[in-house]
């Protein structure tokens, strides 16, 4: 299971009748104190949840969450349960009350609280010029951070680390003997919100980017954190120049991930898994093991263990080849 | 109405005998002083313009410009109604005429005025460390500018921003509430120039980047000045990381672009435009309103308004999803 | 000829059993001095060699090479000429006896050696502020080195150039009139390495970054340096933002290289080569001179010159348009 974050301050609890308010709907039920937003499974009584698709009906049975924001159409079915809390957009809804609970995860207000001097704290740490570290940052033994790096706060580097130059990071849980090169920056919020006329609403994100032991993250990559769950980078992979990885994505173990390639969020990548440069993934799909997608391919569906793929849309290698004959 | 770029020092005027000396043609009318370069429609009578395709024809009869820079088959047609001066490339003559009278927009040489002291001017300003500042900026109240940030000479930042760390802005109007993250380089002088076998002739960038209110421009984007006419991101527009914005792209408002995107130089998009990851926009096209560009699509023709399109060449989704089924 | 690196520090010798001990073979020849590692053509008879394919064959006629790392079914090949090591994997073979030499190699640790004082030395070259300047430096006449910018070892920069804000370059040799757009990181280690369950074996990473004269690179370029041979970039070559080159490519003159581009190792193009944004040139391929190649192209064969190619996989550009239309 992935850790949560430790990092964000979470408000101890708000009162119902406040949450409606700021959902803009009327509150039917007798006022208490909610002490979190969580989904269906993990909640527990205390806690708030959401029911967005028909698929989710079993866990309806089996929740603790008491109160459940849904729209109109599931109404019934859930006040067999539990408590609706009826809107229109359910989503951004959970958005709303997240942020309520978390308000530092909707922007990236620049950490001014990093200092030159909290780098006396780091024994067998050798630090470059300028390098500016932030509070709650915990870094092993026989790490290089290089110049200008910044770590802002809420973030642990294990042993044997070499950290480049110019890199920020942020929010992240990294493992040992990674090696992060120049110019990437790791841990900022996800591209998330919902789009509105006059202003856009912007998605809370209280999830961290967690990367494992022997990982290398090229220059210039771009690791967002997750929204509500985490961004994970497994064990011995390797990526190249210029990656962009979304919010929630989790890549597994031994994978190359070469130049340009980019993923939109909460995609879930297997063991193995070797890509090609300038292939881009598509959000909320699954890639199995043992997969190897061809450079420039654009990857559309959930592609299955072992398979070879490359095209736009991507398809079984030899068929595109054969078709592009 | 665009506004002109108030920050390219002008040269007051050069003689006619002078810029024909420059653009290697023989100059048959008699001296006079010339004050700028401008388009048929804008130029006045102290201006000189160009002529280099049919669908100007109207404007010759109606154009204030006494001085016409065109090719020998305009010759005769330009006759009629101005002086016309013939050159063998028409655009390339523009470049050296404009960079005549703006000798410091060719290059963006490094600005070695910017100062930590500069910062004392600002109040309600908060500056992360390293931060250097130009000459010529104006930054509203409430902002913060992140660590090793540099704001070169001629920038105007509106309220309420937030600009991240190790960004560089230079000759952009950047509205209020806009958020900026961290790497990215906003207002360089874009890639224009006319290939020479020796030694490439770099042409002039006296246009500015312009930035809405409530815009968010993600990590590492790349968002160059215009050449002649301005880069401009309206209201509301989000960008993820990594976005390519060559000089003089128009785009709308509430727009939602995706990272790793690329736009060419000179392209319009309209509002409420939403493009995926990883697309690429041609030069010089028109992209209407309502527009929905897939992931991974390679735009080389105009778009309608309300049109989804996806594929390389784009193409209708529909048809695209169809055919690669 | 390609200049061999000036930089990496190599040790002189090796004995024959302790190479034969690290590849986790046994010596079965009498002990001696081995004093480097090399290819066929070029090695001289205290340089141990490779053979990996059958078209090499000729060279064993001809190399001065005693010893030579290949594997079992060249064996009886070998011996008519020289006395074969047999390894599992000659590649990486080749990569751990390269990596014995230049123990150096491998990784990028950061260079703590860089130091604000060594700008003292530097006359006619002007300095922003907090750029770093490490050991074995070499910059010309009117050169300007913009702020934050980090010069770590082993770089020559010739007269005339201007390197832009925040660039971090290592390991290159760069000629006259070169301009270096803000962000970019030149001459780190590429992305090589035999993967490996548990930790991957990184290749080494011996070669330079080579720039001739008058070039310009866009903002956040990434050009790796080579592994056993060198990256190049011609005469008057330009390229645009977020251009990647990876190990070993070698761009021609006078190219026009748009945003975005991606080259995979070891590729080599021609003269006039114009490329535009966003397209992919995938590994060990040869483009000829005078190729176009269309945006979002991705290009899997070699293309031979005077070629307008465009589409992905990349063809006959009015194909292309044809098949698309």
């Amino acid at each position: 299971m992935e850790p949560s974050n430790p990092f964000f301050k979470k408000i101890e609890n708000i009162e119902l009748s406040k949450i409606c308010t700021e959902l803009n709907v009327e509150n039917v039920y007798e006022d208490c104190k909610i002490e979190g937003i969580n989904n269906l499974e993990s909640a527990n009584k205390t806690e708030i949840s959401f029911f967005n698709s028909l698929k989710y009906s079993k866990l309806l049975n089996t929740t603790k969450s008491k109160f459940i924001i849904t729209k109109k159409k599931y109404k019934n079915l859930i006040l067999k349960f539990c408590s609706p809390i009826i809107v229109d957009d359910i989503l951004k809804s959970v958005g709303i009350v997240t942020s309520l609970f978390y308000p530092d995860s909707l922007n990236d207000s620049i950490d001014f609280n990093v200092n030159k001097k909290n780098q006396e704290k780091y024994n067998n740490v050798k630090f470059g010029n300028n390098v500016l570290l932030g509070n709650n940052i915990t870094i092993g033994t026989n790490c290089s951070i290089g110049h200008n790096t910044i770590i802002e706060s809420n973030v642990k580097i294990g042993n044997d680390c070499i950290i480049g130059n110019n890199v920020i990071i942020k929010n992240s849980l990294i493992g040992n003997s990674v090696i992060i090169l120049d110019g990437s920056i790791i841990g900022k919020k996800g591209f998330g919100f919902f789009p509105d006329k006059d202003k856009n609403f912007r998605y809370p994100h209280v999830g961290m980017v967690i990367i494992g032991n022997n990982v290398e993250i090229g220059s210039n990559n771009n690791i967002d954190r997750g929204s509500i769950s985490n961004t994970i980078i497994g064990d011995n992979t390797f990526l190249d120049n210029m990656v962009h990885i979304a919010h929630n994505v989790k890549i597994g173990k031994n994978c190359i991930i070469t130049a340009q390639v980019g993923f939109a969020g909460s995609s879930s990548i297997g063991n193995q898994v070797s890509i090609g440069g300038q292939a881009g993934i598509s959000g909320h799909l699954n890639i199995g093991n043992n997969v190897q997608i061809g450079g420039g391919s654009g990857v559309i569906k959930n592609i299955p263990d072992n398979s070879k793929v490359m095209g736009y849309p991507a398809k079984n290698i030899r068929s595109f080849l054969k078709d592009n004959n």
